[in-house]
């Protein structure tokens, strides 16, 4: 360790408390890596901050020692955003965490950083409201990850990403101050919107220390049912069917190829079929209504559509206890790590006509350049975004790499986007080229040197 | 006229053709001023490019040669922010128009920013589709100005602001680069979301020339009511009334107080009341549906909100006409220039709950500060955001700088803001601390230097 490094080491302790920073034997092995396929690294210390003043000033110091700073939330990051750097602080926002105020008049939340989705979640719901965004790893993740990477998940159809439900941030910037713009209004148009610079940058502009989230009325009912269909055809039919008998209620349209629903149902632990194999596509489509007629209204569109023959095959849910199995369907896929050992898993973003035609290049191109390679397919289809999971079943280590570039080069191909949801982090800087213009790289660069000139604030991730 | 300033419209001239340079005895009027009440101003030239890259030309040829460019679209900003500058080019987009693509699988429309909201709305009615921004001005603004200064308008509670109503953008920057993003995936993470720069900085950082436009299912029916209520208590109970018992599909909630609704109904030509006067506020209530089963509902939720007594009286609309004429004395807004003549209008946001109080609050300091001052108050309440019209009746000149005063003093005390949705151009920027920390415009300064760092675009605007 070098005289600055334990000169600011020293002085973050003695202004933030022994207990905010970790050092040497003490530093914990949870923030040495995320949920990425990158490896551990030991960061110089772990700082914790227990107040966003506390971030702004570690911050600060950091940057003004020369120290580089990695953000970390919830470490739930599959692109490497969060991953620590050696030599660089961690700095964690895990100490900051809190629900500060639900305002029931202005159906806002003020919320500090390090709170978890779940949290944040269950907050809503005990004040009578719902709040929107959800996703896979909801009970490890924290609102400020969630922000900082504009996550998107399962509800965007109808509620939009995590950037349409902050009215208001809070942010500590690299040298040292702390813009606090709290606002709970719906509209404000009083100059630049600044909180669109630290939605979606990862870390790489701002550390996110609180937020103002917008809460939506909650549901009346919940209808859900599993369908199956016999071409992609009519997967599009179905889901402009559905956009258009359920309008505004529709609130989820999840579709399965057949090869991700097999793995799904058969080999993940607690997971059950709720109709029968041998469908071409899956669907789930869910619907949230604000009163009880809702439900009866979803019943006779499914029956209507199935009349026409539109699907094959369909389970309806007759309780929450069933909308909740559903879902164990498509939120298999955080298990198949268990099933199928080390995997690649992406979040691509495609042209909604075009996914099916996508899937079947990107299947056969796998198997073609890397014999043995499984790809799964899934994903939030009315958004234009697909999951897949690749993996070439007990290599060891897997063709990462090799598999990286058959999928975005199709990705490329297809006219899509490298990332629809999960950022860019470390993982997918090589390939960002493929989606964003040399203009729209330069325009990024000039934004970072603008509010970060040193580079010291997550270095490397995106850009 | 200086040998530089002779140099650049002699070379626009060359580059973008006679026609799109004019200066001199052939300067247009119109592009002399805005609808803002400060008075004309003749630029050194108007130019009207005729393309993208003619946009990203010209400006980079100003701004190398250090002459200022103002941008304008409709120029039916209330705000000042597209006011010519003495001196500088003023960069009109009227000559770039047109819709270049709708594409129906995406449901997106690519369209050239000098392209009026009208003819954005009709494009997207004839195509099966609905546009979902409304305001006004839609026959003369352009959709550029509306991105440009994040329209909000009459819709915003079901649809958002004209931010949200854009997933890609094309915009020329100050050194002559076109950055191309026209993006048509709802989810797309990969770097930083650049088009946010752009929308609501009013031409500060950037020129919009063509977007990425996301459209909604037309609505299967719109419904409507105009009932009167005894008190403010009484609105807001109505108001959550109609979010729980319409959910998804409420579209609009406009509120009049009393003084504007009898300028509105018994002086504005041609604008009739549907409903008895006497009451304490005016509500017009909109829905649509998306399939005939909610017009029932509607009318029964109404019927069953006036038997809680929570109304006094109700107008449904029977027929889209009624809900034209509805909406019109809500519109009646636009002509109070005939019936009051000149007089300062506002757009200032608050939180829902304390606008009558803020109503009470101004209409009594106007009164006791400006003798015969009135002020009249309106708006999208359900946003929180308060139109306000205040004059002198028959002072010449009227008294704007001490009524901003008054006005804006009292949304300091009241934690609101100075504008939620015409933007600050010219006429807000004395007020913008009432709204913003030091920390917020030192961090709006900071992006405005990165990227425009001579100053030369829309020099004076917002900051």
């Amino acid at each position: 360790m070098s005289t600055a490094e334990a000169d600011l080491i020293d002085r973050l302790r003695a202004t933030l408390g022994p207990q905010a920073v970790l050092s040497g034997a003490d530093l914990p092995a949870r923030n040495q890596q995320d949920w990425s396929t990158l490896g551990p690294v030991r960061p110089l210390a772990v700082v914790r901050p227990a107040d966003p003043q506390g971030v702004a000033t570690a911050l600060g110091a950091a940057v003004a020692a020369g120290i580089a700073v990695v953000p970390q939330g919830g470490l739930t990051g599959l692109a490497g955003g969060a991953r620590p750097i050696e030599g660089a602080i961690a700095l964690s926002l895990e100490r900051l965490t809190g629900i500060e105020e639900i305002d029931p008049a202005a159906a806002t939340m003020t919320v500090r950083a390090g709170t978890t989705l779940e949290a944040v979640q269950r907050a809503a719901e005990d004040a009578g409201f719902f709040f929107a965004l959800d996703l896979g790893a909801r009970g490890s993740c924290t609102i400020g990850g969630n922000l900082s990477t504009n996550a998107g998940g399962n509800r965007v159809l109808r509620y939009g990403m995590a950037r349409d439900m902050v009215l208001g941030l809070e942010a500590a910037l690299p040298d040292g101050t702390l813009v606090t713009s709290l606002n709970k209004m719906l509209k404000n148009n009083a100059g630049y919107d600044l909180k669109q610079l630290f939605v979606g940058s990862e870390g790489t502009l701002g550390i996110i220390t609180r937020a103002v989230l917008r809460l939506h009325p909650a549901p009346a009912c919940t209808m859900a049912a599993l369908c199956g269909l016999a071409s992609y055809d009519a997967v599009l039919a179905f889901l402009a069917a559905a956009r258009r008998g359920l309008g505004p209620i529709l609130s989820a349209f999840e579709v399965m190829w057949p090869d991700y629903w097999q793995v799904a149902t058969e080999r993940v632990a607690g997971v059950r079929s709720p109709i029968g194999r041998g469908h071409a596509f899956y669907v789930l489509v869910e619907a949230q209504g604000s009163d009880s007629a809702d439900a009866g209204r979803f019943d006779a569109w499914l029956e209507s559509e199935a009349e026409a023959g539109l699907i094959e095959d369909a389970a309806v849910a007759q309780s929450l206890a069933d909308v909740k199995a559903f879902w164990g369907v498509r939120d298999a896929a955080a298990e198949l790590k268990l099933v199928l050992g080390p995997h690649a898993s992406f979040d691509i973003g495609l042209p909604v006509a075009g996914m099916d035609a996508y899937a079947r290049a990107c299947r056969e191109a796998l198997a073609a350049e890397l014999p043995g390679c499984l790809g799964l397919f899934y994903g939030h289809i009315a958004d234009g975004n697909m999951h897949i999971v690749a993996c070439v079943p007990g290599a060891d280590p897997q063709p990462y790499a090799p598999i990286d570039a058959v999928v975005y080069r199709l990705v490329r191909q297809h006219g899509g986007t490298i990332s629809a949801e999960h950022g860019i982090g470390l993982k997918k800087k090589p390939y960002l080229p493929y989606t964003r213009t040399p203009e729209e790289l330069a325009l990024m660069r000039v934004v970072k040197q603008a509010i970060d000139p040193k580079g010291l604030l997550n270095p490397g991730k995106v850009l």
